[in-house]
């Protein structure tokens, strides 16, 4: 079944598709504006009533379809790009390119009448209602608030009926769009490195995210001083407004770049740093830009400086952050247990779906609760990854995982393509050239002043420093994103908000483009090492000697509680590993503990090995140090692999070893805690204390 | 890792999960309730704005998150059902349940008090505009149209905020809900039985439906004009109105009754003539439904006889039936050619995102070109199983099916909790009981005069009858579903719709309930065989005979044009399977041939067995006919497993077998068409015709 056209062949065809693919584009923009003419004529008549509806969603589909070809033509055109291994152009920039090609048509192409059945009306509420019942010609029509327009705006908006029509609602983004995006990111976060080097990324993305934050907002209240004196300022810009946008560009989305690392397998250190700081950063950023905007001084003047206000927002950032967090881990909770406690896993499609459903109701719970969904999500994902995904049938561990990225998928470019629309079909752009390049100095400023000092920081409690070259590196990968841009677009109401939104467009694009695009240039340019498997590294930093064991020693004053915690009760509570609960808990929990405890808990204490193999640090020096013993765990946690192989394993060479050693044998078998804290510690000395901890 | 919990304590600890299910669902209840107070209160203060908007994303939070927690106890209590083997409900029937339940609690449970910011205004408009800007205090807004209400309703409407949140608009069922549910009925339609009785099932889907239709519609006027006379009728009820409900009436959705098939593995060919049946009839009645709603005499009474307006509507039936038929394929064609020219197999992700994408829009480009989506995705789903699904590598065969099994489970149950929900949280509900009488009597009548007079007419062509029990089972599987409802719920604005709809409700529940909770024992009532598989029922067919064999003589006529064209070159064009098309294209098309056919099509010249097995109607006969070639084919036709297996058997005995028949050799590597029409002819009298036609 090998498929064998010569790749010239191949690039001859494709091209011949990509023509078909473009026909099909326009077919569907002339489908548009087909439907747009039509809508006109209609709208000529009196009778306007159902024909008029059906035509509006005529145009829906046709403009929704304008964005599927747009995706379908991005996946030809990378699947061409990953064929002949171009790295320049990550799919995600490519949608974007696409994106303004077809803005650049749908703006300048094509020119659709002003639609005149948009009727202005004038009346005397006191407040802006959410439904208007408006009694036309005695029938009473339901009309719904979309959004407050500027009064200067009255006129555009009925200008283009077209480029309004491709213009989503804001709050797709936020709804519908980002949430798959951010579980995924968590759902897929490596978390042996991730804990490996938790320390540094929390200091990142938190305090990181932080000064990033403040930096930017100093740096552009500067800029906008300096453009009122220049009178290039065509409107307010408050300090709030420079801290919130400070926060929105704080949010680092380096798909692009992590996406070569992958392939190219660089320092898994390095990604593990990389991923784990955007991944939190985001939800840092969403919730710091929520908390600015909530800074609402009492007095009349609503942009002084208020202590009051301050401290309330403050709580308000550690409320909504506590709140998502916690409701983000209850539902992965809850999950974990449903899965533990039913026999689900005979029906991959049922528990697929519970999963989804599960996942799902944490965004919506954040939300009606006036918490942050995509915040929830975020630690919904890990913690359905680290508790729930080992409780799955393999059946559905693939389903899941596959689901996702596929959501993950279709989501971001789209959100890349729809970048790419907007810079032409949004109607409201302020171009600034001064505050774009003043961005663009704070921008690079802030992502300095986060990355630099707190390396420098960190580097003094690390041993195994981070290096200058993974520090350039990571300065180059702030890239900007998926996170930026729906923050952006939320509100862009004032002439403040539109050039935020104009300049964060602007910044992304060149972010993507330049940053992703040379992020290959940089790796060789700063020597760092490619080609390195994640799971066989430990063996490598045998070499390394003093430097690599250090690591452990640095992450485990952080991680040794929580390790103890997380495998003694939350593993063996939640999922069927670990050791069980009986054995764990105090006697007088006992009933509790033997309810809590799956049989299969008590199987597993016959096997020397759990699914926690991800998260023990040191796999590598358990055979270097025991190397008798050999522990050979499998570091990709594989719940159906490993399970058989080990049972299989105890009967043979390893009984006989764990008769040699039939003293420690009991203790062995709950795999406590294997975390060497102390290389000097000689071998063998006292196997009960290394091995229990 | 055998999960070893006693029946009994999974029972207990499921009941202790149902509670904490129902716990979060009032919790979320709750939420919707508090959200709705608290925007009572905030609508009090002058300064409603931006607070408006938030607390209505909280309340459209806390609404979806209803849906998803009813979804999640179904999940839960439908495991807990085949755990059981209860078959008695389906997770539909189920749903529906739950759904009803939580329409109880929120129409009786929950008083939400009048939403006092509505405001009615009046204008002097000569039409309904679709987008509205207001000027409220000199601040503009724009409003968007979202539907018409009645003018005895217009204080209603304003009664119950929270029941009219969680009413969706209609046109999701239409446009989000049901695409994928058809979709995946085209998808996974068994093609082998499909193909066997196209004859009979295009005869019922089609003749059948328009015969239920205009029966149910005659009889439904003979009770509108009984009504009418008693006084019963409290508004218009035309006779176009009947014929509606006759359409949306017709569409069956036998989903309760074929999972049961399923389970019990039903008779291979009832199975098929029910499904395929089923599926197809819904496209009917879809588009007979808006050729209906179509049909508007020229002159002053709307609602007279009129040759031309008749004369339209069935021009608009089959432009619209043929247009959706058309775009379907064509969709599906383009994605079979881009997955074969391209080497996207290479790559899964983008291969299932392109699937996906491709599929989508199909839907997209018929809604935008004024076809009927729904029949253009059911039309593309079958040529997508036929064609592309042999391109896809085995990661995204398996993907793709995953994930419509998934999107069609989530939506089909979605659909039926909302019917639940429906019933109670409706409000414009007209329970007329006459009405409702007399549309069970027309259901009942209207299936029996598809089924059993066509079956009549049907037997006379057939040879293998469709026996009277087969006949009571089909009678008897007449289930209205997910399509009847998305039908009856996109217009409501009249009382003859709202009557309809309620009606049309009760039908559904009644079914999905009694039919579907009855359909074990009307099957062992029926004494149908169960326990057949569907790969291994060729055998069994030799003891029936005559009968069996003729089966196929009674499709071939049908089907031999089709299914030579299919093989020779619609295969080898949009797939690598079947023979080259140089080999059956005239020599003229030479280069073109050469063009078309991949390299693999060459490969698979030497294969005795290619992936058109699952059309070859008569694998078993040619065990029996041509008993020592035993070319026995694998019915599931999948494209990885089968192929290693024929290239290794052709090594063993099968070579030998060749070598006897050497001077066939080459014939019966193409694997023309094994269709032994007549079964009277002698055997071996001419391999070369028998084998090549």
């Amino acid at each position: 079944m090998v498929f064998k056209v010569s790749a010239n062949s191949a690039w001859r065809v494709t091209r011949t598709l990509w023509l078909l693919m473009l026909v099909s584009l326009s077919v569907s923009i002339c489908v548009c504006r087909a439907s747009s003419i039509q809508e006109e004529d209609s709208a000529m008549e009196n009778i306007v009533t159902e024909k008029k509806v059906e035509e509006s969603h005529r145009q829906d589909s046709a403009d929704l379809l304008i964005f599927i070809m747009l995706l379908t033509l991005t996946i030809l055109t990378i699947w061409l790009f990953k064929h002949r291994r171009f790295r320049f152009l990550h799919e995600t920039g490519l949608a974007m390119i696409y994106g303004v090609l077809v803005g650049v048509v749908l703006r300048y192409g094509i020119h659709v009448p002003r639609d005149i059945s948009n009727t202005t009306m004038s009346c005397h509420v006191n407040a802006r209602p959410a439904t208007l019942l408006v009694n036309i010609s005695g029938k009473f029509y339901e009309y719904t608030l979309k959004r407050e327009i500027g009064a200067n705006k009255v006129n555009d908006v009925q200008d283009n009926e077209m480029l309004r029509k491709v213009t989503f609602d804001p709050e797709v983004f936020f709804n519908i769009l980002l949430p798959p995006i951010i579980f995924h990111a968590g759902y897929s976060l490596k978390r042996r490195h991730f804990f490996r080097n938790m320390g540094s990324i929390l200091a990142y993305a938190f305090l990181g995210t932080v000064v990033s934050c403040f930096v930017i907002g100093l740096l552009m209240y500067g800029c906008v001083l300096l453009m009122k004196q220049v009178g290039q300022m065509g409107g307010d810009f408050f300090f709030t407004d420079c801290l919130f946008f400070g926060a929105i560009l704080s949010a680092t989305d380096p798909v692009t770049v992590l996406a070569i690392f992958n392939e190219l397998q660089v320092d898994v250190d390095l990604y593990a740093l990389l991923f784990g700081e955007s991944v939190l950063n985001d939800a840092v950023a969403v919730i710091l830009s929520s908390s600015i905007v909530a800074y609402q001084p009492q007095g009349d003047n609503s942009h002084t400086f208020e202590v009051m206000a301050l401290l309330k927002s403050f709580g308000m950032f550690l409320g909504v952050f506590s709140g998502s967090f916690a409701l983000g881990v209850a539902t992965g909770v809850v999950t974990a247990l449903v899965t533990k406690f039913t026999k689900l896993r005979d029906f991959p499609l049922l528990e697929t779906a519970l999963f989804f459903l599960m996942s799902w109701s944490t965004f919506l719970l954040a939300e009606a609760c006036g918490f942050t969904g995509v915040v929830a999500v975020l630690f919904c994902g890990i913690t359905q990854a680290h508790y729930t995904f080992n409780n799955l049938s393999p059946d559905s561990q693939d389903r899941t995982k596959q689901l996702f990225e596929l959501l993950n998928f279709l989501a971001e470019n789209f959100i890349f393509s729809y970048m790419g629309l907007a810079l032409f079909t949004f109607q409201d752009h302020v171009f600034n050239p001064m505050f774009i390049v003043g961005a663009f100095v704070a921008v690079f400023l802030g992502r300095a002043a986060n990355i630099y000092p707190l390396s420098l920081l960190l580097n003094l409690g690390r041993r195994n420093k981070i290096r200058s070259n993974f520090q350039h590196m990571m300065m180059f990968a702030g890239l900007r994103g998926a996170m930026t841009f729906a923050l952006s677009i939320r509100d862009t109401a004032t002439y403040a908000r539109q050039m935020m939104f104009t300049t964060t467009l602007l910044v992304v694009f060149f972010t993507v483009w330049i940053c992703g695009g040379g992020t290959t240039q940089m790796l060789s340019c700063q020597h760092i090492r490619v080609g390195v498997d994640s799971d066989q590294d430990n063996p490598m930093s045998i070499t390394e000697g003093p430097e690599r064991r250090s690591t452990k020693q640095e992450s485990a004053w952080l991680f040794r509680i929580w390790y103890n915690f997380d495998h003694n009760y939350l593993k063996p509570i939640l999922t069927h590993s670990g050791p069980p609960l009986t054995a764990t808990l105090p006697p007088c929990c006992g009933p509790l503990a033997r309810f809590l405890t799956s049989a299969q808990a008590y199987e597993n204490e016959c096997q020397l090995k759990d699914d926690d193999s991800d998260l023990i640090l040191t796999d590598g020096d358990i055979n270097l140090t025991y190397g008798d013993i050999t522990v050979s765990t499998d570091a990709s946690g594989s719940h159906t692999s490993s399970g058989p192989a080990f049972a299989g394993a105890a009967t043979s060479d390893d009984l006989d070893r764990e008769l040699t050693y039939g003293d420690h044998e009991l203790v062995m078998r709950g795999t406590r805690l294997v975390l060497p804290m102390d290389d000097s510690e000689p071998p063998f000395t006292d196997p009960h204390h290394r091995l229990r901890m």
